[in-house]
């Protein structure tokens, strides 16, 4: 599209939207009984909701994709008329469409715009191409289920999603990316590597972490911290509730009261379960006065937040309703800020190199000049702090953008968007420039003149959520994590039973080395255990039978090769290590 | 108190019930229009709860004292009288004792006993002592306030404590116990350690963890973790939330339901805050089906639990709302319960000994067979379970006594009770054997046979609750830790400004040799700095001036003596080290 316009106003929108009233189209063909709900172009595509009298499943798309292409080839016109509302609305009656009338009755213009192609008019906004030929490439995908109006408590529709690009060989390059996003889903690696699992009596949205997913979570952990060490913070660590009183007093209470999970107890006190950690660090912060010699203090914690995500906004470890924050609250003087912020910026930078996200994009996300009432503070003390992350920003030689409206509500923020092996990009990292909660916490110390100051507050999360984070990385790898990250480095395969004892006497070498390994010394052909290892991604296969025995070797296969090599046991290492 | 009677029957239990009496005719003597409660003996002494006119504080202590001294010199007896229930509330209406009416009217007995003490008539059980100079040492300890039964919508009234002993040398030797105690006591200690801290916005029974605190407990968590990794125990992570279904599940709902924290969701769903870990991790351990040669399975995770305390129950870290438990969970068949209860005692045996914890004592809780509806499961596996406990005890040549009544509802325990260098016993570790959980969840393996087979869970936790673990911890230290464990090892103090630049030097030479330090150069005279460091029980300071910087020495000063000693910079490590 061109660069000048949005999505919105560009030809590939209208393609996609005129492909979604022809799916309606081949809908009405398949069952002629069928009621339409609604058919918009979304950001990868489009879709439509129907309900259907009989059921529709992904092996009835094919047939759905054929009605559609003889309607392309028809090139009928694609004509607009409006009607008035009350014309519209008998138009709509006549044919007996419920949603759609729902829909008109909701709409309080006094005109309604309709989109006819061939015998199908379809109460719509708009735009649309010219005529069905304009449709050159789509592609009907799945099949799910949405509930009308996205309200559970409403009629479950059959939602039917698609794509359409400009030309085929774009269709192509998305459906081949597609492809490789389902290979990489981590949502099915997940499970197969053995790293999470959901269950339906805890709940949903609520991970529980298998000893392999949980080493992927301390090795990051433990990088992460590694890096905040050297930059003297110091962890300090939490309960997950308090009394609804820190909230009313850091303003969560009053923006966000309906999102936060309340506890009533026996005695009648109201606890909340946190939905962030600063007002709690606040607090520990607060125990005693500070001197300007004492700051910065720098309070690193990774722990649980929660959120009362709804359920069909849930997906994998990507939105959960427990979430693992590598946060910090840096409390420092205004003449620190800026030093810092470099010294966050360095983390975050150090990280994300580390596991191969291609360059770190900035945004600069502040606050939306028109809406004040969203955010805590005088625009004053935002317009300084804005300026503060704008500059840094420049001094670091970054590409960034500027968001307006995607600040925090206490403060703006410099938000890192990594790009991924599959080109998507993720916003993980955030820090924050908050001078408000300082104000509302009464935050301060006593400058080398002996006055009261307020601090100032910087919010610095690296991974951000853990979850998040693991659910990029795993797709970024397709599950084939680098050595150093690995759960399980190296598998030990003793050819057969007789072999158990050198196998161990292999394990026993890995032991001292640090190598986090496994014995498969199960009843199965070593064919089958060299596919389950390679099925768990696992760097190195070690093979050991009488040769190896006799010449005290092992038979290394790395991942991703077939190719074998026959190493001395001390040396090993070299092996290893040169991966 | 002879072995073979309980405390209730002992003179000693007499002594302190007569003691109570007189201190009741003391305060009538302080107070005519004094309203009397209840006074009775208590495990450490007695107490009386009165309503006064006028307030009362500690300095009334000694006027209240002279006046019981009296009375114990005129040796007055003690007489009991019976009277019909009639006749004796009619007695106590005269006397305008309204606590005393409805004490007499909950009273279901034909008849009401009394003691009388000169003029004073009490309605009492008894049994005392005949006469009133058998109270031979006896002290006055504290003023409190007490709500009338407990229950904080009646009438506040004022507990007066006490206690009494048999002779003096007995009474001496508590009262330096009790001064030695509150020299030690964490709720003081703490803070003054800057171990961690209340917020009144974040709310009662919820420490917040300072950094020195999360020291300590990382220190000893990290160390429980290096015992449980040598017996093959792996780490998981769970959320600190659950679905109502699975505590319906395991049967907490249905004995516990009252006192669980619970979470209505905007969409309807109920949600508990786990009070314990094993649902979850039954929900780990479920993901998969497993082969008699894949257990034991053992989860080991360190995770806040909580509980819906009464506020007046909360008692610094020793009652808190936020329970950080070490726990862990062993799923393993039948034949491997006898090696894991054993791998699990080892754990905790090196633990204790290692914070010199002496002669732990052991406790086989076992149900109650006359309470069989509070347990779950059948009369037949429970004695099983408990069988297997005893012997275990018996193998380890353990002093055990036997609880009945002190299970937990799925399965009997072993707890270990440990001694304080105060002489207190705590119950701090435990293992239980429960038969009962994976019947609920239905946690299987395959037999060699092919067969399936329900798993015997273990569950373990070693230190329990990290805050009940340090509040011992730091009493029994009072605040010195071992070198192992102090947040801070070492402080450097520059003799002046001067030698900052050296102190940074030897800064840099004990981040080398990873030892915690703090570089203490604030502008406060030496000696202010040496009493600082004194106070923060740091094992060594080390100081810094001209003679040192020009030999390359360090002279230390170890805690508790007063005693320096220069030694060369280079040798520092011998010093600590031999410690």
């Amino acid at each position: 599209m061109n660069s000048q316009e949005t999505y919105e106003q560009s030809d590939l929108y209208k393609i996609r939207h005129t492909a979604s009233h022809i799916l309606a189209m081949a809908a009405h063909e398949f069952d002629p009984k069928v009621k339409f709900a609604i058919g918009p172009p979304i950001e990868t595509g489009f879709y439509y909701d129907f309900e259907f009298s009989k059921p529709v499943t992904e092996a009835d798309l094919l047939r759905l994709e054929k009605s559609m292409a003889k309607i392309i080839a028809a090139n009928f016109p694609v004509a607009h008329k409006s009607l008035s509302h009350q014309d519209g609305l008998e138009l709509i009656k006549k044919d007996d469409q419920p949603y759609k009338s729902e829909l008109a009755e909701g709409i309080a213009d006094d005109q309604l715009g309709f989109y006819t192609i061939d015998w199908f008019t379809d109460l719509c906004k708009g735009p649309h191409v010219q005529s069905t030929s304009e449709v050159k490439a789509f592609k009907l995908l799945t099949v799910a289920g949405a509930y009308w109006r996205g309200d559970e408590k409403n009629q479950m529709l059959t939602r039917i999603y698609g794509t359409a690009f400009t030309n085929k060989k774009e269709l192509d390059a998305h459906l081949a990316q597609l492809a490789e996003a389902k290979r990489r889903d981590h949502k099915k690696l997940g499970p197969q590597l053995d790293l999470f699992v959901f269950s339906d009596l805890v709940g949903a949205g609520l991970p529980l972490w298998t000893p392999k997913g949980n080493i992927l979570r301390e090795i990051l952990d433990d990088y992460v911290w590694s890096l905040r060490v050297k930059k003297g913070y110091q962890k300090v660590e939490i309960p997950h509730i308090a009394k609804s009183d820190l909230y009313k007093k850091s303003g969560h209470w009053d923006k966000f009261k309906d999102d936060l999970m309340t506890i009533e107890t026996r005695e009648g006190h109201t606890f909340v379960l946190k939905p962030m950690n600063c007002p709690h660090h606040t607090q520990i912060f607060a125990r005693k006065k500070w001197s300007y010699r004492e700051l910065p203090q720098r309070y690193a914690n990774t722990t649980m937040v929660y959120r009362d995500e709804q359920t069909g906004e849930l997906a994998g470890l990507s939105r959960v309703r427990s979430i693992t924050q590598d946060d910090a609250h840096v409390f420092c003087r205004a003449d620190q800020v800026k030093e810092e912020l470099l010294a966050v910026w360095d983390i975050v930078s150090e990280l994300y190199a580390k596991v191969g996200f291609s360059d770190l994009s900035v945004r600069l996300s502040f606050r939306d000049p028109n809406q004040p009432d969203k955010y805590l503070g005088e625009a004053r003390v935002w317009q300084k702090a804005e300026s503060e992350l704008e500059q840094l920003a420049k001094q670091k030689g970054a590409k960034y953008v500027v968001a307006p409206g995607e600040a925090a509500f206490y403060g703006p923020k410099i938000d890192f968007m990594a790009h991924d092996s599959l080109g998507r990009q993720w916003q993980l990292a955030t820090i924050q420039l908050d001078m408000n909660l300082p104000e509302r916490f009464d935050l301060n110390f006593t400058t080398n003149e002996g006055k009261e100051e307020k601090v100032i507050m910087i919010h610095a999360a690296i991974m951000g959520s853990i979850e998040r984070f693991l659910s990029v990385l795993v797709e970024h790898y397709a599950g084939a994590f680098p050595l150093w990250l690995a759960p399980v480095q190296a598998v030990i395969l003793p050819i057969s039973e007789k072999f158990i004892d050198y196998g161990q006497a292999v394990a026993a070498e890995l032991e001292k080395l640090g190598i986090r390994f496994e014995l498969d010394d199960a009843s199965e052909t070593l064919g089958k255990r060299i596919r389950n290892a390679e099925n768990q991604k696992v760097p190195f296969v070690l093979i050991v039978g009488e040769k190896e025995v006799a010449d005290k070797t092992v038979t290394v296969r790395s991942r991703g090769t077939v190719e074998q090599k026959t190493v001395k046991l001390t040396k090993l290492t070299d092996i290893i290590n040169n991966n």
